[in-house]
Protein backbone atom coordinates (compact mmCIF):
# COMPACT_ATOMS: atom_id res chain seq x y z
CA UNK A 1 0.00 0.00 0.00
CA UNK A 2 1.55 3.47 -1.23
CA UNK A 3 1.95 5.56 2.01
CA UNK A 4 1.89 8.94 0.77
CA UNK A 5 4.64 10.58 3.48
CA UNK A 6 8.09 11.64 2.43
CA UNK A 7 9.87 8.47 2.82
CA UNK A 8 12.98 10.03 4.81
CA UNK A 9 10.90 11.87 6.86
CA UNK A 10 7.79 11.27 9.98
CA UNK A 11 4.57 11.38 9.55
CA UNK A 12 4.37 15.07 9.96
CA UNK A 13 5.53 15.58 6.21
CA UNK A 14 3.06 14.14 4.08
CA UNK A 15 2.86 14.56 0.34
CA UNK A 16 0.62 17.60 -0.42
CA UNK A 17 -0.07 19.18 -3.91
CA UNK A 18 1.58 18.53 -6.68
CA UNK A 19 2.19 21.59 -8.75
CA UNK A 20 3.82 20.80 -11.70
CA UNK A 21 5.52 23.16 -14.84
CA UNK A 22 5.50 22.41 -18.30
CA UNK A 23 7.89 23.85 -21.13
CA UNK A 24 10.67 25.65 -18.66
CA UNK A 25 13.68 24.06 -20.62
CA UNK A 26 13.44 25.42 -24.37
CA UNK A 27 15.09 22.19 -25.85
CA UNK A 28 12.14 20.00 -24.83
CA UNK A 29 9.49 22.50 -25.50
CA UNK A 30 10.92 22.49 -29.38
CA UNK A 31 11.14 18.84 -29.35
CA UNK A 32 7.81 18.98 -28.64
CA UNK A 33 6.87 21.54 -31.46
CA UNK A 34 5.97 24.11 -28.99
CA UNK A 35 7.29 27.78 -27.85
CA UNK A 36 8.36 28.75 -24.33
CA UNK A 37 4.91 30.44 -22.61
CA UNK A 38 5.76 34.11 -21.72
CA UNK A 39 4.60 32.53 -17.64
CA UNK A 40 5.43 28.99 -17.05
CA UNK A 41 2.55 26.21 -17.54
CA UNK A 42 1.04 25.41 -14.45
CA UNK A 43 -0.89 21.91 -13.77
CA UNK A 44 -1.35 19.60 -10.82
CA UNK A 45 -0.99 15.95 -10.32
CA UNK A 46 -2.94 14.10 -7.82
CA UNK A 47 -1.06 13.01 -4.52
CA UNK A 48 -2.06 9.62 -5.39
CA UNK A 49 0.21 9.07 -8.07
CA UNK A 50 3.20 9.14 -5.97
CA UNK A 51 5.69 6.21 -5.73
CA UNK A 52 8.84 5.95 -4.18
CA UNK A 53 12.47 4.14 -4.62
CA UNK A 54 12.31 0.42 -6.21
CA UNK A 55 8.33 0.88 -6.63
CA UNK A 56 7.01 0.21 -10.27
CA UNK A 57 4.93 2.21 -12.82
CA UNK A 58 2.24 0.52 -13.84
CA UNK A 59 0.91 1.07 -17.47
CA UNK A 60 -2.65 1.66 -17.38
CA UNK A 61 -4.82 -0.10 -20.12
CA UNK A 62 -6.47 3.22 -21.13
CA UNK A 63 -3.18 4.09 -23.04
CA UNK A 64 -0.75 2.78 -25.53
CA UNK A 65 2.35 5.25 -24.90
CA UNK A 66 3.65 6.68 -21.87
CA UNK A 67 6.99 9.23 -21.84
CA UNK A 68 9.49 9.49 -19.23
CA UNK A 69 10.05 13.22 -18.14
CA UNK A 70 12.83 13.78 -15.33
CA UNK A 71 12.24 16.71 -13.51
CA UNK A 72 13.76 18.42 -9.86
CA UNK A 73 10.93 18.73 -7.46
CA UNK A 74 10.99 21.41 -4.88
CA UNK A 75 9.12 20.15 -1.17
CA UNK A 76 7.83 23.68 0.71
CA UNK A 77 8.57 23.87 4.20
CA UNK A 78 5.91 25.97 5.21
CA UNK A 79 2.76 27.64 3.93
CA UNK A 80 3.98 30.42 1.72
CA UNK A 81 1.95 33.15 -0.28
CA UNK A 82 3.08 35.70 -2.44
CA UNK A 83 6.28 35.05 -1.93
CA UNK A 84 9.20 37.46 -3.72
CA UNK A 85 12.02 36.14 -4.97
CA UNK A 86 14.33 37.51 -2.04
CA UNK A 87 12.61 35.26 0.41
CA UNK A 88 11.54 32.12 -1.90
CA UNK A 89 14.43 29.99 -0.85
CA UNK A 90 13.29 30.47 2.84
CA UNK A 91 9.99 29.04 2.37
CA UNK A 92 11.98 24.82 0.79
CA UNK A 93 12.28 22.25 2.84
CA UNK A 94 14.70 20.40 0.06
CA UNK A 95 14.99 19.01 -3.37
CA UNK A 96 14.11 15.63 -4.59
CA UNK A 97 14.50 14.33 -8.09
CA UNK A 98 11.20 12.80 -9.55
CA UNK A 99 8.97 11.46 -12.76
CA UNK A 100 6.94 12.83 -14.39
CA UNK A 101 5.26 9.95 -16.23
CA UNK A 102 2.70 11.34 -18.86
CA UNK A 103 0.25 9.05 -21.45
CA UNK A 104 1.10 11.04 -23.89
CA UNK A 105 -1.20 9.62 -26.06
CA UNK A 106 -4.02 11.01 -23.94
CA UNK A 107 -2.04 14.28 -23.48
CA UNK A 108 -2.01 14.48 -27.44
CA UNK A 109 -6.12 13.73 -27.66
CA UNK A 110 -6.36 16.66 -24.75
CA UNK A 111 -4.22 19.58 -26.39
CA UNK A 112 -6.29 18.89 -29.43
CA UNK A 113 -9.46 19.32 -28.31
CA UNK A 114 -8.17 22.19 -25.48
CA UNK A 115 -9.09 19.52 -22.84
CA UNK A 116 -7.38 19.38 -19.19
CA UNK A 117 -4.28 17.01 -18.94
CA UNK A 118 -5.08 15.62 -15.40
CA UNK A 119 -6.16 12.41 -16.80
CA UNK A 120 -2.71 11.76 -19.05
CA UNK A 121 -0.50 13.01 -15.78
CA UNK A 122 -2.65 11.51 -12.67
CA UNK A 123 -2.89 7.82 -13.28
CA UNK A 124 -1.67 6.50 -10.11
CA UNK A 125 2.05 5.56 -9.96
CA UNK A 126 2.61 8.48 -12.55
CA UNK A 127 5.04 10.34 -9.92
CA UNK A 128 7.83 8.52 -8.90
CA UNK A 129 9.70 10.64 -6.30
CA UNK A 130 13.34 10.23 -4.56
CA UNK A 131 13.96 10.87 -0.82
CA UNK A 132 14.07 14.45 -0.23
CA UNK A 133 17.77 16.06 0.40
CA UNK A 134 17.05 19.74 2.91
CA UNK A 135 18.24 23.01 1.53
CA UNK A 136 21.34 22.90 3.60
CA UNK A 137 22.98 20.26 1.25
CA UNK A 138 21.90 21.81 -1.71
CA UNK A 139 24.92 24.68 -2.49
CA UNK A 140 22.89 26.23 -5.79
CA UNK A 141 19.48 24.39 -6.93
CA UNK A 142 19.69 26.36 -10.36
CA UNK A 143 22.95 24.79 -11.15
CA UNK A 144 22.15 20.70 -10.65
CA UNK A 145 23.09 18.44 -13.14
CA UNK A 146 19.97 16.45 -13.78
CA UNK A 147 19.85 12.76 -16.04
CA UNK A 148 17.78 10.25 -16.66
CA UNK A 149 18.49 6.69 -18.07
CA UNK A 150 16.28 3.87 -19.51
CA UNK A 151 17.75 0.24 -19.16
CA UNK A 152 21.61 2.09 -18.40
CA UNK A 153 21.09 4.59 -21.52
CA UNK A 154 21.26 8.09 -21.19
CA UNK A 155 18.04 9.36 -22.30
CA UNK A 156 18.06 12.96 -20.21
CA UNK A 157 20.81 14.73 -19.28
CA UNK A 158 20.89 18.60 -18.61
CA UNK A 159 21.58 20.96 -16.08
CA UNK A 160 18.89 23.28 -13.83
CA UNK A 161 20.74 26.39 -14.94
CA UNK A 162 19.03 25.76 -18.34
CA UNK A 163 15.62 26.29 -16.99
CA UNK A 164 13.77 29.53 -18.56
CA UNK A 165 12.95 30.43 -14.38
CA UNK A 166 15.05 30.14 -11.46
CA UNK A 167 13.53 28.33 -8.93
CA UNK A 168 13.00 31.70 -7.10
CA UNK A 169 10.71 33.07 -10.21
CA UNK A 170 9.01 29.51 -9.60
CA UNK A 171 8.02 29.71 -6.18
CA UNK A 172 7.07 33.65 -6.67
CA UNK A 173 4.79 32.89 -9.21
CA UNK A 174 3.21 29.58 -8.26
CA UNK A 175 2.61 31.41 -4.62
CA UNK A 176 1.16 34.20 -6.47
CA UNK A 177 -1.88 32.07 -7.63
CA UNK A 178 -2.32 29.45 -5.19
CA UNK A 179 -1.18 29.14 -1.19
CA UNK A 180 1.71 26.79 -0.88
CA UNK A 181 2.15 24.66 2.40
CA UNK A 182 4.91 22.14 3.97
CA UNK A 183 4.44 18.56 2.11
CA UNK A 184 4.07 20.70 -1.09
CA UNK A 185 5.75 19.22 -4.28
CA UNK A 186 6.58 21.68 -7.43
CA UNK A 187 8.07 19.89 -10.11
CA UNK A 188 9.85 22.07 -12.21
CA UNK A 189 9.32 20.82 -15.84
CA UNK A 190 11.59 17.99 -18.02
CA UNK A 191 14.34 19.32 -20.15
CA UNK A 192 14.78 17.40 -23.49
CA UNK A 193 15.16 13.65 -24.59
CA UNK A 194 11.62 12.67 -23.23
CA UNK A 195 10.90 9.59 -24.55
CA UNK A 196 8.78 6.32 -24.25
CA UNK A 197 8.74 3.63 -21.67
CA UNK A 198 7.74 -0.15 -21.83
CA UNK A 199 7.12 -3.27 -20.04
CA UNK A 200 10.03 -4.02 -18.06
CA UNK A 201 12.21 -1.11 -18.32
CA UNK A 202 14.45 0.14 -15.53
CA UNK A 203 14.62 3.94 -15.16
CA UNK A 204 17.57 5.11 -12.95
CA UNK A 205 17.35 9.40 -12.48
CA UNK A 206 19.83 11.43 -10.68
CA UNK A 207 19.69 15.08 -9.28
CA UNK A 208 23.56 16.67 -8.56
CA UNK A 209 25.17 14.13 -6.71
CA UNK A 210 22.61 13.85 -4.23
CA UNK A 211 19.29 12.77 -5.23
CA UNK A 212 18.58 9.37 -6.63
CA UNK A 213 15.52 7.35 -7.95
CA UNK A 214 15.59 3.86 -9.58
CA UNK A 215 11.50 2.43 -10.72
CA UNK A 216 10.52 0.09 -12.57
CA UNK A 217 7.71 -0.13 -15.55
CA UNK A 218 5.17 -2.92 -16.04
CA UNK A 219 1.93 -3.45 -17.47
CA UNK A 220 -1.43 -3.34 -15.29
CA UNK A 221 -2.71 -7.30 -14.79
CA UNK B 1 -6.38 31.61 8.00
CA UNK B 2 -8.16 29.35 5.83
CA UNK B 3 -8.01 25.36 7.52
CA UNK B 4 -8.88 23.02 4.93
CA UNK B 5 -11.09 20.74 7.05
CA UNK B 6 -14.15 20.11 6.58
CA UNK B 7 -16.04 22.61 8.93
CA UNK B 8 -18.59 20.25 10.17
CA UNK B 9 -15.67 17.43 11.08
CA UNK B 10 -13.07 17.22 13.04
CA UNK B 11 -9.38 17.25 11.84
CA UNK B 12 -9.25 14.13 11.17
CA UNK B 13 -11.62 14.50 7.83
CA UNK B 14 -9.12 16.98 6.24
CA UNK B 15 -9.96 18.27 2.91
CA UNK B 16 -7.64 15.62 0.32
CA UNK B 17 -7.54 16.30 -3.29
CA UNK B 18 -10.38 17.94 -5.38
CA UNK B 19 -11.47 16.16 -8.62
CA UNK B 20 -13.61 17.96 -11.10
CA UNK B 21 -15.48 17.59 -13.65
CA UNK B 22 -16.74 18.77 -17.08
CA UNK B 23 -19.36 18.94 -19.33
CA UNK B 24 -21.53 16.80 -17.67
CA UNK B 25 -24.69 18.76 -18.05
CA UNK B 26 -25.67 18.75 -21.72
CA UNK B 27 -27.27 22.46 -21.76
CA UNK B 28 -24.46 23.73 -20.13
CA UNK B 29 -21.86 21.70 -22.47
CA UNK B 30 -24.15 23.45 -25.04
CA UNK B 31 -24.10 27.27 -23.95
CA UNK B 32 -20.43 26.69 -23.70
CA UNK B 33 -20.68 25.50 -27.70
CA UNK B 34 -18.85 22.08 -26.39
CA UNK B 35 -20.11 18.92 -26.86
CA UNK B 36 -20.65 16.09 -24.14
CA UNK B 37 -17.64 13.91 -24.83
CA UNK B 38 -17.98 9.87 -24.26
CA UNK B 39 -16.12 10.09 -20.59
CA UNK B 40 -16.11 13.01 -18.33
CA UNK B 41 -13.46 15.77 -18.61
CA UNK B 42 -11.08 15.42 -15.59
CA UNK B 43 -9.08 18.07 -14.17
CA UNK B 44 -7.91 18.48 -10.07
CA UNK B 45 -8.49 22.29 -8.33
CA UNK B 46 -5.42 22.66 -5.44
CA UNK B 47 -7.09 22.00 -1.92
CA UNK B 48 -5.81 25.84 -1.29
CA UNK B 49 -8.62 27.18 -3.23
CA UNK B 50 -11.21 26.02 -0.59
CA UNK B 51 -13.30 28.33 1.71
CA UNK B 52 -16.36 27.86 3.54
CA UNK B 53 -19.68 29.62 4.63
CA UNK B 54 -19.40 33.20 4.97
CA UNK B 55 -16.09 33.49 3.59
CA UNK B 56 -15.21 35.57 0.52
CA UNK B 57 -14.18 34.79 -3.17
CA UNK B 58 -11.36 37.08 -4.51
CA UNK B 59 -11.07 38.50 -7.52
CA UNK B 60 -7.39 37.89 -8.70
CA UNK B 61 -5.25 40.48 -10.50
CA UNK B 62 -4.38 38.34 -13.22
CA UNK B 63 -8.54 37.69 -14.45
CA UNK B 64 -10.59 39.85 -15.79
CA UNK B 65 -13.41 37.82 -15.57
CA UNK B 66 -14.30 35.25 -13.30
CA UNK B 67 -17.49 32.82 -13.45
CA UNK B 68 -19.81 30.64 -11.34
CA UNK B 69 -20.36 27.39 -11.63
CA UNK B 70 -22.75 25.67 -9.02
CA UNK B 71 -21.98 21.98 -8.63
CA UNK B 72 -22.80 19.08 -6.29
CA UNK B 73 -19.83 17.51 -3.95
CA UNK B 74 -19.34 13.74 -3.46
CA UNK B 75 -16.99 13.67 -0.32
CA UNK B 76 -15.17 10.37 -0.50
CA UNK B 77 -15.44 8.58 3.15
CA UNK B 78 -12.75 5.67 2.77
CA UNK B 79 -9.95 4.44 0.22
CA UNK B 80 -11.35 3.42 -3.06
CA UNK B 81 -9.35 2.33 -6.67
CA UNK B 82 -11.52 0.53 -9.20
CA UNK B 83 -14.63 0.83 -7.62
CA UNK B 84 -17.51 -0.68 -9.92
CA UNK B 85 -21.10 1.14 -10.07
CA UNK B 86 -22.50 -0.88 -7.60
CA UNK B 87 -20.44 -0.79 -4.51
CA UNK B 88 -19.37 2.87 -5.61
CA UNK B 89 -21.66 4.61 -3.23
CA UNK B 90 -20.02 2.61 0.08
CA UNK B 91 -17.33 4.85 -0.72
CA UNK B 92 -19.09 7.77 -0.41
CA UNK B 93 -18.90 10.11 3.19
CA UNK B 94 -21.41 12.43 2.00
CA UNK B 95 -22.49 15.42 0.01
CA UNK B 96 -22.22 19.12 -0.13
CA UNK B 97 -22.98 22.27 -2.55
CA UNK B 98 -19.76 23.62 -3.81
CA UNK B 99 -18.72 26.46 -6.62
CA UNK B 100 -16.31 25.69 -9.26
CA UNK B 101 -14.84 29.13 -9.17
CA UNK B 102 -13.18 29.87 -13.06
CA UNK B 103 -11.13 32.94 -14.45
CA UNK B 104 -12.73 32.56 -17.91
CA UNK B 105 -10.84 34.43 -19.51
CA UNK B 106 -7.26 32.61 -18.46
CA UNK B 107 -9.28 29.43 -18.87
CA UNK B 108 -10.70 30.45 -22.71
CA UNK B 109 -6.76 31.46 -23.36
CA UNK B 110 -5.58 27.95 -22.09
CA UNK B 111 -8.10 26.07 -24.23
CA UNK B 112 -7.00 27.56 -27.56
CA UNK B 113 -3.55 26.91 -27.23
CA UNK B 114 -4.03 23.24 -25.44
CA UNK B 115 -2.62 24.76 -22.38
CA UNK B 116 -4.03 22.68 -18.85
CA UNK B 117 -6.73 24.49 -17.09
CA UNK B 118 -5.35 24.59 -13.28
CA UNK B 119 -4.27 28.31 -13.20
CA UNK B 120 -7.95 29.15 -14.16
CA UNK B 121 -9.85 27.04 -11.70
CA UNK B 122 -6.81 26.95 -8.63
CA UNK B 123 -6.44 30.40 -7.58
CA UNK B 124 -6.92 30.86 -3.43
CA UNK B 125 -10.41 31.14 -3.06
CA UNK B 126 -11.76 29.20 -6.17
CA UNK B 127 -13.75 26.20 -4.18
CA UNK B 128 -16.51 27.50 -1.86
CA UNK B 129 -17.55 24.47 -0.52
CA UNK B 130 -20.63 24.33 1.95
CA UNK B 131 -20.79 21.33 4.80
CA UNK B 132 -20.91 18.21 4.26
CA UNK B 133 -24.51 16.00 4.37
CA UNK B 134 -23.86 12.25 5.28
CA UNK B 135 -25.14 10.33 2.78
CA UNK B 136 -27.52 8.40 5.03
CA UNK B 137 -29.50 11.59 5.08
CA UNK B 138 -29.83 11.67 1.24
CA UNK B 139 -32.29 9.76 -0.53
CA UNK B 140 -30.80 10.07 -4.23
CA UNK B 141 -28.05 12.04 -5.08
CA UNK B 142 -29.03 11.09 -8.39
CA UNK B 143 -32.30 13.32 -7.97
CA UNK B 144 -31.14 16.65 -6.23
CA UNK B 145 -32.34 20.28 -6.75
CA UNK B 146 -29.13 22.28 -7.38
CA UNK B 147 -29.41 25.94 -7.79
CA UNK B 148 -27.27 29.45 -7.53
CA UNK B 149 -28.85 32.64 -6.40
CA UNK B 150 -26.39 35.81 -7.24
CA UNK B 151 -28.04 39.02 -5.35
CA UNK B 152 -31.20 36.78 -4.80
CA UNK B 153 -31.45 36.40 -8.38
CA UNK B 154 -31.32 33.06 -9.60
CA UNK B 155 -28.93 32.48 -12.17
CA UNK B 156 -28.44 28.29 -12.29
CA UNK B 157 -31.41 25.86 -11.79
CA UNK B 158 -31.22 22.23 -12.39
CA UNK B 159 -31.64 18.76 -11.26
CA UNK B 160 -28.64 16.56 -10.35
CA UNK B 161 -30.48 13.81 -12.44
CA UNK B 162 -30.11 15.93 -15.50
CA UNK B 163 -26.12 14.81 -15.15
CA UNK B 164 -24.88 12.48 -18.01
CA UNK B 165 -23.40 10.18 -15.89
CA UNK B 166 -24.57 9.11 -12.11
CA UNK B 167 -23.02 9.61 -9.23
CA UNK B 168 -22.08 5.76 -9.21
CA UNK B 169 -20.89 6.25 -13.08
CA UNK B 170 -18.04 8.95 -11.75
CA UNK B 171 -16.82 7.49 -8.33
CA UNK B 172 -16.44 4.36 -11.37
CA UNK B 173 -14.32 6.32 -13.78
CA UNK B 174 -12.21 8.70 -11.47
CA UNK B 175 -11.12 5.53 -9.15
CA UNK B 176 -9.83 3.75 -12.43
CA UNK B 177 -7.61 6.12 -12.72
CA UNK B 178 -6.75 7.49 -9.45
CA UNK B 179 -7.20 6.19 -5.74
CA UNK B 180 -9.55 8.16 -3.63
CA UNK B 181 -8.81 8.14 -0.12
CA UNK B 182 -11.09 9.74 2.83
CA UNK B 183 -11.54 13.56 2.63
CA UNK B 184 -11.09 13.36 -1.15
CA UNK B 185 -13.76 16.16 -3.05
CA UNK B 186 -15.34 14.89 -6.03
CA UNK B 187 -16.89 17.80 -8.44
CA UNK B 188 -19.71 17.02 -10.21
CA UNK B 189 -19.44 19.69 -12.85
CA UNK B 190 -22.41 22.46 -13.15
CA UNK B 191 -25.60 22.91 -14.85
CA UNK B 192 -26.24 25.63 -17.33
CA UNK B 193 -26.94 29.58 -16.50
CA UNK B 194 -23.00 29.94 -15.64
CA UNK B 195 -22.22 33.95 -16.04
CA UNK B 196 -19.86 36.44 -14.67
CA UNK B 197 -19.73 37.78 -10.93
CA UNK B 198 -18.20 40.83 -9.58
CA UNK B 199 -17.10 42.94 -6.75
CA UNK B 200 -19.72 43.13 -4.20
CA UNK B 201 -22.12 40.17 -5.14
CA UNK B 202 -23.26 38.23 -3.03
CA UNK B 203 -24.00 34.13 -3.88
CA UNK B 204 -26.26 31.74 -2.45
CA UNK B 205 -26.08 28.24 -3.34
CA UNK B 206 -28.64 25.13 -2.50
CA UNK B 207 -28.53 21.27 -2.86
CA UNK B 208 -32.14 19.43 -2.43
CA UNK B 209 -33.24 20.84 0.60
CA UNK B 210 -29.86 19.73 2.65
CA UNK B 211 -26.74 21.98 1.68
CA UNK B 212 -26.76 25.50 1.74
CA UNK B 213 -23.29 27.59 0.54
CA UNK B 214 -23.65 31.82 1.24
CA UNK B 215 -20.36 33.69 0.06
CA UNK B 216 -19.46 36.63 -0.85
CA UNK B 217 -16.65 38.26 -4.42
CA UNK B 218 -14.46 40.77 -3.59
CA UNK B 219 -11.28 42.23 -5.24
CA UNK B 220 -7.84 41.66 -4.37
CA UNK B 221 -6.66 44.59 -2.22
Amino acid sequence: MVCYVFKNFDKHVRVGKLVCLARTYREHAAEMNSLVPSKPLVFLKPESAVIFNNDSIIIPRMSKCLHHEVEMGVVVGKRCKNATCDEALDYVLGYLVALDITARDIQSEAKKHGWPWSVAKGFDTFAPISDVVLKDKVLDPNNLDISLKVNGEMRQSSNTRYMSYSVEQIIEFVSSIMTLKRGDLILTGTPSGVGEIVDGDILEANLGDICFLKVYVRKQE
